[in-house]
């Protein structure tokens, strides 16, 4: 990677519909890692097309219009949405910009709990998921952007809910942060299938799966009759040459259970009523947020990385011109 | 094995409240492999007990009636459900079986298209798929007792459909006799992942699996966004010591496709609507059925063992009285 330095007019160029949008924060994610593998983009199950080598990377990010010749946008709004690792973006495809509603409220939100991984544990735990009340619920990568928020809807709705995580310190912010029933550390347990076990003497009835491979695979025997195993990652898999070979999968057949992939885009019909239900926690109290800056874009590839080896604490976020929003 | 010859007394002991069934027709049914594996009793999530050396091992079947203190039913009933590998079953949970209501047709398809695999084709492909007109459907272990009903439920809910078998003989049934698209012999393809590009260019909407292991994995790399894979077994893997490693299960997340496992008895509340509709099929002639049918209970160890070799070519049965009807 580099940090390529340039000048650019701040006004959308004659004759084009698009908005030119300074970037403010740039969220790390866990799915750009898949968009530097090579795919083939001739092959229609493909949905999302590779990084272009030379090209500015795309990201989730937080911004605020600079320049409009699109009907919907106009200088100074706020938005979230695909954008650049960069500090200006000319957005071609300006439909894709959400504006942000709730300003009274932290605009790295946008980036985390009121963005796309808030969508993604709202839609996934309960359109996927379909929480019952006193349901055991367990979730992995339990304190990162998307478990955090889980947990916390999980006890909104009444369930059981234990997490793991990769540092004392992290199982110590489930319990004490975030309100999870029980969470343990996933790196000094040494038979996962046991551990589980001890956790869920009665069986897992939801597990939202952020990581794969052996953890599923332990999972997958614990699970109950009619189970449902919401999968929006597998952050264990994406650096690996040979992915993890899955022995238990059988196991949803006598137990019917349901696994079901989940990407925010299917669900983006949901997000006006997510955005207010979401927003009101916050604000309640019902549901708190732990976030990861770090600033400055020649950070953001470090940020990136960590992300693989759980180097972060929260919600991973590059701040880039938080203080400069004129 | 052993067969053991005894006698008994054909009628309800005093005192019991269970029915005494007379064998006509035993199923062979993939499951049954499961029950003879070693599993934790104790462990809350599983489901059914194992087969237990010495006594007579359960099977689906279909039978009359000789005796009965149940209130519900009396000599003469002809009934499907639970009993044991042997002539004559002393039921002693009476509310497990079934009284056949279509005896116009043949008994012996209530062991299979009337049956558990017919429950099983039309609840997981309708309720599990969810088929929508026009969806591209695959369909494993294709000439089977399920299979050959999912492929023409497809054809009749306005799919487009194709099978796989395992010899030319069966690929020939599928495309004759059950109306499949397309079909292919799965030992004579070298390379199945072009075999189902070439078969579905544009990708599966549906697969319905009953075999597991390296087809499935195969079928992952295939699948269209908002995709359903309907597991109903996976007989591939139930003779392995270590089952296949499946790499390929990561498509489910960008893809946003439902993986759902699929047991007969969680969907008995469907099985009337369901009787009267496949019978209705029948007598249309809309749905054909290929049944394999070997005599007397000698036979019945072999029917069972064939099943994971694909000797059988369409649904296995074992006939044990069907002239001895008195």
């Amino acid at each position: 990677m580099e940090i390529v330095v340039d000048t650019i007019s701040l006004r959308v160029p004659a004759g084009q519909t698009a908005v030119l949008v300074k970037n403010l924060y740039l969220s790390r994610d866990p799915w750009m890692r898949d968009r530097m593998s090579k795919h083939d983009d001739s092959d229609p199950t493909v949905l999302a097309p590779d990084f272009v080598i030379g090209e500015a990377m795309v990201n989730l990010s937080v911004g605020k219009v600079i320049d409009s010749t699109h009907p919907d946008f106009t200088a100074g709004d706020l938005v979230w949405g695909m954008t650049g690792w960069e500090e200006y973006t000319l957005v071609m495809e300006p439909e894709s910009l959400k504006k942000i509603n709730h300003t009274e409220l932290p605009l790295s939100y946008y980036t985390g709990v009121l963005g796309m991984p808030g969508l993604t544990a709202y839609a996934c735990f309960f359109e996927v998921g379909k929480p019952k009340k006193g349901d055991f619920v367990f979730v992995s990568a339990a304190s990162g952007a998307v478990g955090q928020l889980v947990g916390q809807l999980a006890k909104i709705a009444g369930c059981y809910v234990v997490g793991s995580a990769g540092s004392d310190e992290k199982v110590s912010l489930l319990k004490t942060k975030f309100g999870f029933d029980d969470a343990f550390n996933y790196k000094s347990e040494t038979d996962l299938g046991a551990t589980l076990k001890r956790c869920f003497p009665d069986g897992i009835d939801i597990y939202f799966d952020s990581v794969g491979g052996a953890t599923l695979d332990a999972v997958l025997l614990q699970m109950r009759h009619g189970g449902r195993i919401a999968v929006c990652g597998m952050i264990s898999q994406y650096n690996l040459e040979q992915p993890y070979g899955l022995r238990n999968l059988y196991c949803i057949i006598a137990k019917a259970i349901r696994v079901e992939g989940f990407y925010f885009t299917f669900y983006m019909h949901v997000y006006a009523r997510f955005e207010e239900e979401m927003a009101c926690y916050i604000k309640d109290g019902k549901v708190t947020v732990v976030e990861d800056v770090v600033e400055g874009i020649d950070s953001a590839p470090a940020a990136l990385i960590g992300l693989f080896s759980g180097k972060n604490v929260g919600k991973q976020l590059v701040a880039i011109a938080c203080k400069g929003m004129s």
